[in-house]
């Protein structure tokens, strides 16, 4: 039988209502992203001590360490002791209980074929692949398979087929606003393999960071980066690391705006006098290289000379946003320039510099990628725009010929929920793009800006929210269950941790920093409901944040995404929509709310920086009661409502305070709206 | 009223009860190391969003970076938004509301005096030091003294006058049994300085991997490591981060014995033909450098003269431990040297050998230390040796008039307690040395061994506990109270989280992976009351370890000391004693352990890796039934003891399963013994 994946979620009920043989494993496969075409041919290989891989054909070397920790984290999930030290060429052939077969080397560029089959039987797995990169794709789907029955562990029988939707598929890490050490980020290439996400854009220089070594303008890094940066041995260790796992890497030297830490070495190259300094606050500011001085583009030109040797990748970002005008409206030198040369606005003279890098780009064979604000006329047609102001941009770069990525919808430090990300299509089923404009649209990356998070919590922004937006570049259009998807990101997400990712670790590391030894509990029960504010709003509640403000409070512990809360929303539109069976779990959540407060308060007097949730918590408490006089029934409800103004008090709890938002809110409010009769 | 650390504790309690102003803070200082002297002075210096720090006199500029990054921690633990972005030596100086007086720089090699007076008033902390070193150790000091209250954070007011014990406290890190990268190093440094260590060993070479870049034998690193090495830039980089903290850093390579990586690339150097393959196994392996030929010498006079350069201390470690000799009884050119040479045995080689790299150290300026074999006669009295197999090999070597350190006691993989490594002193106050002899014992080193630990597991195996041991090499011999050592313990773990370091938050990641998305609770309640078997049983249980076996079973996320445990362990003493209000926690505890098992058993459906330890979750139930009808009374167990034979089944309950223990095991008897009437 062969499910489609258009359809799997839905059909898969009706498979296993008509199949009693049918074993457990096979409803809940926890394949993300899901692959194109599932097939269960029934059967199972089963994981034992024995298990060892072959690989047959030729495959570029990568290959045999990519299987080799592909087998040792196998080993690790199951615990299996086998054989095999190291995967290599050497080994021969047809005893192996895993075959890789792969025709040729794989090229780590863009559009490279990334397709895998994947075919496992009773006593033999195999997985074929036009190159390596598509059997590490492969290899990925094969330790999602691992399954568990009282026997041990085992492959489910499948025949899959998978291949990319989108050709790009990528991460933006921000490492400028902060910095975060090679380690971090070999890390969260290792989670984008995982996910079979392909391309790495490394966002290296900002008016608050210059991120990389330059051995021609050394006073760029040095100045430019209090230390923190990376030595080229470092770049291209990271360049290497993602090749090895079939990831593109590429540059940001973003341009000509968001440019102050260049000028604190070379502020010679403003647009207005120096001296520079880094900059420690957060926002859009003036300093941007002068556009109308030969001198800024000789050394542009070295620059990226040096850059392009340095980053293999055919493409080169060159920022292009937010740049403000200032400098440039301030300048009488530019200003004259802009008259003599008949450049009407800031705009175009932005245009006029752009042209200019294209050129310095195209000399050093490199295409050019920028936000949405590069697209003018004249530009040639391998360049790439990539959207962060929104899809209507990428509608105007495609009608006018050019490729597109999405990165509007994709900004985790937007702080919205897996959903939101997961349902945010480049090309939506409903799309205003015609055949051969959608062709354009080659993908999309997530974007992971960096003002509001250190090392500590860089990764609890990344993941598992990208694990999600992963799957909407990877798999068909119509994989879009969110249900389905919530459960199988449950999985992924700790299986991410063997990668020594620290989005779910540092959670409680964080809240044991805060509560200085003290039991966590009363502050866990608090944080699990409770999630950041939205979008840039923790920039306008009265706390300035700065480069090296504390990143420690329960804002930052704090998830994106607050699964408890979710589970009682589900749960209460459950009770409204009929289903009372589920009022003890209800009953017993709330209970624990309610009876929290004390117990917080107590820990806020050993820990004085919990103070700015004392009102929230005294909320949570308080609705609680609510929705707990609510499911008791009506009667029970009105009591409570003589007694105090539920609106005000609903109203009053839908508050931020620490700048963190009580997720509870709304489900209750729901709730007692719907017992009171109102809806 | 003056405390001396001699009696610190005892006299405490009795102060507390004389003293009602006194707050609670001052009961419970969570200092460790414990400072030679800690005087109350009174008051209290708040804790602000305006505190900053400056820094008089002309210490070594690294101390400039050190009290930078002390602010971040103060900021992060509290909360409070500081202004300071950077401390320099341009700041001004008396506008700060802490002050650290340097007299001069210091020099980070053996016996720089690391002293340091910290005085907190109300109105200004001031920390003075001979020099910078001395200072970041009482930095570490005020973070430790980081106190709250309901208005807020503070330092109490004190007087503390602190110098360490001992002038060698150091950490030998294994990164060839399994390899460590130069992340998990640096925590690992960052953790020393927290606790005062300073000298960090490093481990480099081993029968299982030769782990550092030599520009002149390249096939050391190149075959011997399986490309898992330290660059030589990272070794700089890693000797200048510890330097950065005022610790020594220096290199073992293992010799003549514990080789075999080495000659995998070159096996001429050995005793016996080759090829040669980097040993997969654990023991004590064949593969000795032949010291009969004059090329060995020459090889090692080039290597060392690289490493003496790359590393600036002044000691130079040559292992010199389990030489099993086969190799050279088995070679009969080397056999007939000996004869020629008047050698007798292979002891008498090995001096041979050992005599003419000390001739090569000297040549380069290097002083010897060696593990306690090297001890032979005519060794200059500069020479430091680490004692491994005890600490009468100390007394030896201190009859003989030379300097040792002790690593016997305060081996990591032994999986001994806190307690037991705490009071293991090199010289206790019952101490066979007379005063001259104590003087030359300098120190000692807790070793981690790498065998069963991976970058996963081995900062649990380090931390907390090298911080039990790091007092006792730094604070006075009388500083042995293990009831307030546990105390202070608890607190300081979770403080060493901010380092980065993942002793405490990969236990739950490793428990997460096993269970694989199933609520982890039933497995934490069981691996919270085991241990893994001590010494080095692990490998006497029928599994065979290998370098690449999986570490991730419950043996391996198992914490080498169970808090849970120590903890029923004691309330169980006092209810022996006669205190009954510890009974219902008891009770409360035992239960929780009784009805485990099922939960446990259903996990186990879905982790089959799980199985190993079914037996003993179901003996964890069994002998908490005991526990609690010895603790209704003497009738109800015997009715207990009517059905089942306490006492078989009391052994059982004894043996590992898994490789681990039951901790509960023995308290649990000692309460039936004690119902029973028969104790």
């Amino acid at each position: 039988m062969k499910i489609s994946s258009i359809l799997f979620s839905t059909l898969l009920l009706v498979i296993i209502s008509f199949s009693a043989s049918m074993t457990q494993t096979k409803q809940t496969l926890n394949l993300m992203p899901y692959p194109k075409s599932v097939e269960f041919t029934g059967g199972e290989f089963r994981l034992t001590h024995s298990f060892a891989i072959g690989i047959k054909g030729n495959p570029d070397k990568r290959i045999f360490a990519y299987a080799t920790r592909v087998l040792r984290r196998l080993s690790g999930r199951t615990g299996l002791f086998v054989p095999q030290d190291f995967i290599t060429e050497t080994t021969t052939a047809d005893t192996f209980a895993m075959d890789l077969i792969i025709k040729r080397p794989g090229k780590v560029e863009l559009g490279e074929d990334e397709s895998y089959q994947l075919v496992v039987k009773n006593n033999k797995v195999t997985l074929t692949a036009e190159n390596e990169i598509g059997a590490m794709r492969g290899l990925e789907t094969v330790l999602q398979l691992i399954a568990a029955d009282k026997k041990g562990y085992y492959l489910p029988g499948v025949k899959i087929d998978d291949e990319p939707r989108f050709k790009w598929r990528g991460l933006m890490m921000d490492v400028c606003r902060h910095f975060f050490d090679v380690a971090v980020v070999k890390r969260n290439i290792d989670g984008m393999a995982a996910m079979k996400m392909n391309v790495f854009h490394w966002h290296l220089s900002e008016d608050q960071g210059f991120r990389v070594e330059s051995k021609l303008f050394p006073l760029l890094h040095e100045k430019g980066s209090d230390g923190l940066y990376y030595t080229q041995e470092q770049i291209k260790e990271v360049i290497q690391y993602g090749a090895d796992r079939g990831i593109r890497v590429y540059p940001e030297f973003d341009l000509p705006g968001h440019s102050t830490a260049w000028f604190v070495g070379y502020p010679e190259f403003a647009s207005a006098p120096g001296p520079y300094k880094i900059e420690r606050n957060w926002g859009v500011f003036d300093p941007t290289f002068d556009p109308t001085k030969e001198a800024t583009y000789e050394f542009l030109d070295k620059f990226i000379g040096e850059m392009a040797a340095l980053f293999p990748d055919e493409y080169f970002h060159i920022g292009g946003d937010e740049n403000n005008g200032k400098q440039w409206s301030a300048n009488p030198g530019i200003q004259k320039f802009m008259k003599e040369n008949n450049i009407p606005d800031n705009h175009a003279l932005q245009t006029y510099f752009n042209k200019r890098l294209l050129g310095i780009l195209t000399k050093y064979n490199k295409k050019m990628i920028g936000w949405d604000e590069i697209l003018q006329p004249d530009l040639p047609k391998d360049i790439v725009v990539q959207s962060w102001r929104g899809v209507k941009f990428l509608v105007e770069s495609a009608k006018k010929g050019y490729m597109g990525i999405l990165s509007n919808g994709y900004y985790l430090d937007h702080i919205q929920t897996a959903e939101f990300h997961y349902l945010n299509d480049p090309v939506p089923g409903d799309t205003v793009f015609t055949p051969e404009e959608a062709k354009l649209v080659i993908g999309g990356e997530v974007t992971s800006w960096a003002e509001l998070v250190t090392y500590e919590t860089v990764e609890s922004r990344i993941w598992p929210r990208t694990a999600a937006i992963a799957e909407r570049f990877w798999s068909p259009q119509s994989v879009r269950d969110v249900e389905d998807m919530y459960r199988r990101l449950a999985v992924i997400d700790i299986q991410l941790e063997e990668l020594e990712l620290t989005h779910i670790k540092n959670y409680e590391m964080m809240l044991r920093r805060l509560t200085m030894g003290a039991d966590i509990t009363p502050l866990k029960i608090f944080a699990d409901v409770v999630e950041p504010v939205k979008k840039y709003h923790r920039h306008f509640q009265g706390v300035k944040y700065r480069q090296h403000s504390p990143y420690t409070r329960v804002v930052d512990a704090a998830r994106p995404e607050s699964m408890t809360a979710r589970k009682f929303r589900l749960l209460t539109d459950r009770y409204i929509a009929g289903d009372k069976s589920v009022k003890t779990e209800m009953l017993s959540m709330l209970k624990s709310w309610e009876q929290n407060h004390s117990s917080l308060l107590k820990l806020m007097d050993s820990s004085p920086v919990l103070r700015e949730i004392d009102t929230m918590s005294s909320n949570l408490a308080e609705i609680s009661r609510f929705a707990i006089a609510a499911l008791e029934g009506k009667k029970q409800l009105e009591k409570v409502a003589k007694k105090v103004n539920l609106n005000d008090r609903l109203a009053a709890a839908a508050k931020p305070y620490g700048q963190v938002e009580l997720m509870l809110t709304a489900p209750v409010e729901k709730l007692v709206r719907y017992v009171q009769g109102k809806k």
